[in-house]
């Protein structure tokens, strides 16, 4: 219906002969959901996560041209699909949220809280580190820019590894989650302050103090109030939401709630994931016990489908969009490989941050590696930072921080099951 | 973690400060479920079908600035809503296909066919003769045009209404789905024919009587090729699906194959309803017969929490594009009273062509009476269309047709309910 009559258009005008822009979208999608199964159903058979094998058949769908074959280059920037799959991650952390509740998570607050200051400073010291003894031409600007693109956390990545292996509700994965999620404002404050800083060097200007306190004062206000107006209000509401009789309320609520969370944490300056997050925190069985009761399915079982649809098009993109090629530089690779231990060595650091016996540190280190898409932005703004009249970042240092992401992104999946296996093994 | 740190972006610079796009819309997506909730159950209360409330619920939030306050322009030609209400009416096909089998639907056959052609040339005759009475000044392309802006069915709203009120595997259901599709194909072949016309005489060309035919083959094979093919295909394929180790697979191969179909339907030149239609149809329970006796959710049931989220953005959004303004032109008033009349008898005729005794002709016609975005569309094609130097259709015009569409549609469901109860208090 929609567009009905395009190819009639078509015969008039050839400009308008896409008219409905669903028609590629969905072949794209369709094309991903398969690659997905695919993949995942490959490493599944050789006991991966079945999220390393979306990103591989990402990694092979976007790089086809790289092999010789057509490509399908228009899908990495296809704003449609970016879009869905920034919904995707959304709903992979509200989901991974209702697997746990806010006690749950104030309970390993402080194990959280020492893992994300740890898991920021000793990154950002050894990436420092690295771009004196490799670039020191490049200037104190970039080897603090390389240190603050080491302190980043990717928690997609770790949250669909403990989902995929059914140990999202352990201590050490809300410790992993805590983290990343306090990981999310502190890399904020640091890449306002190297930004800040190198912005001012570039004009003269200066960086207000104050305006990073604000970042920081904004933050911690989103996380205590909507945690706590969250946790009392929500029970009252969605006993409320029990008494409609139109169908389908509870979902329509927990999204409304979760996409609500996602916007305000944005629009205080946090990334949106932090209030979908958030949301799966707050809401809890209880809260929709009165759904439950006369026969509907509850949140978690209704959010899945969901879930299975949009998410592993957020990985096979993020797949998609590692190009091969800056594999082939030997003066890349070298800082490639010196920054990627040092983002790997760093993390584990942070792991004496987690305390209380009978933790697995190990696994809380590892949980942490991944850059994911943030090394991703940090990469980029580094392009667009200007330094007397150049892009302060040169081309091979920028995919030396792409290939980091992509090594830490692609080596977490396979480590952390290697870990949480050691684990159980010693336990039985 | 996407564009985790745009606020620190926009310390820097002002112009990136929105640098995650998922941050407005996930807030309009929380509105949107909120309002369709709230319209939704107001209707249900006062025995409407969800759908009407869902209607009403985005003519309020779509013409609040009418009434004063803000308003919530941006939205009504938000690209990722538009995007994800044109996913959701393929969901909702999909579904309301999943609910008939290809079997089902050719049994309605011959009546089918008939309501459609009678469906279409009966509002057709109509709307030019109510053209010819009330614009003689215009002409008789004007005429003809308004003719094909009336044959056009909507199958969205009708659908739902069926949907909502459980009434969607009766024969009057199957003829009128089965119409609607037929209707898709005699819509384009007209409005290709119509403004065919009109492009050749405004420029002096002339219009191929093989491209029409090529229009009418392409999607005939399409219909006929993809059924028999995919009913044949399809049971090896989930067979094969159902081997595989990794989660979800059901519900991926399902979507893909709706979204694959879709691509399909619209490559050919048909509306993607279409192809996302006959997916429904073809995928039968025996299919992913061993997906659920190892336990897992069946296909219907997985979309269904998938149909919830994305299909009222769909009707909501409709709602919002309703411009109440236009109801305050007396002139308008006039010729859009004539048309919408013209239209809803014009769709009663067609009822003529349901073959058998005992089913229901009245529920039938007014199935069918549903413009929807199918007459929207038409309205912004006479718009664009230019006859010696200027648009087809006189602002006047273009009004008309819009209220048209908005009538016919906000009508729908009280009558289908209303058609569809009498019929059933006559039985009982």
């Amino acid at each position: 219906m929609n567009a009905l009559f395009a190819p009639a258009i078509a015969l008039i005008s050839a400009a308008e002969a896409h008219a409905d822009p669903v028609t590629l979208v969905v072949l794209h999608l369709a094309l991903i959901l398969v690659a997905a199964k695919i993949g995942g159903e490959a490493a599944t058979r050789v006991g991966q996560p079945a999220v390393l094998g979306e990103l591989l058949a990402g990694v092979a769908l976007g790089n086809v041209g790289f092999f010789g074959a057509g490509g399908l280059e228009a899908m990495k920037t296809d704003p449609a699909l970016d879009m869905l799959s920034r919904l995707g991650v959304l709903v992979l952390l509200f989901e991974v949220g209702l697997e746990s509740t806010v006690r749950e998570m104030l309970r390993v607050g402080p194990s959280a809280l020492l893992v994300a200051v740890l898991g920021v400073a000793a990154p950002f010291a050894l990436g420092w580190g690295v771009g004196v003894l490799l670039v020191p031409a490049a200037g104190p600007y970039v080897h603090a820019f390389l240190g603050a693109a080491l302190s980043a956390t990717s928690v997609g990545i770790t949250a669909r590894v403990l989902q995929d292996l059914g140990r999202s509700q352990t201590p050490e994965a809300r410790i992993i989650l805590g983290a990343a999620v306090i990981d999310d404002v502190l890399g904020l404050v640091i890449l306002a302050v190297v930004s800040g800083v190198i912005a001012a060097a570039g004009q003269g200007g200066a960086l207000s103090a104050w305006s990073v306190g604000a970042i920081v004062g904004k933050a911690t206000l989103f996380l205590a109030g909507s945690l706590a107006i969250g946790v009392a209000l929500s029970p009252p509401v969605f006993r409320l939401g029990a008494r409609l009789r139109t169908r389908g309320v509870l979902l329509a609520m927990g999204l409304a709630f979760c996409f609500f969370l996602s916007w305000l944490a944005g629009a205080v300056g946090l990334a949106p994931i932090v209030g979908a997050f958030a949301a799966g925190l707050i809401l809890e069985d209880v809260h929709y016990r009165e759904f439950v009761d006369r026969g509907e399915h509850g949140l978690e079982e209704l959010v899945k489908p969901i879930g299975a649809f949009l998410v592993p098009i957020f990985f096979v993109l993020m797949g998609m969009r590692t190009d091969l090629r800056s594999f082939g530089d030997p003066k890349v690779l070298g800082l490639a490989a010196a920054l990627t231990l040092a983002a790997i060595l760093g993390k584990q650091l942070c792991a004496a941050g987690v305390l209380g016996p009978g933790l697995d540190r190990l696994t809380v280190g590892i949980g942490m590696v991944p850059r994911g898409e943030v090394g991703l932005i940090f990469a980029s703004i580094g392009l667009s930072l200007q330094l007397e009249g150049r892009p302060l970042l040169a081309p091979a240092t920028y995919s030396a921080i792409v290939m980091v992401v992509l090594v830490t992104t692609l080596v977490t999946p396979p480590a952390l099951r290697w870990s949480l296996g050691r684990r159980l093994a010693r336990h039985h």
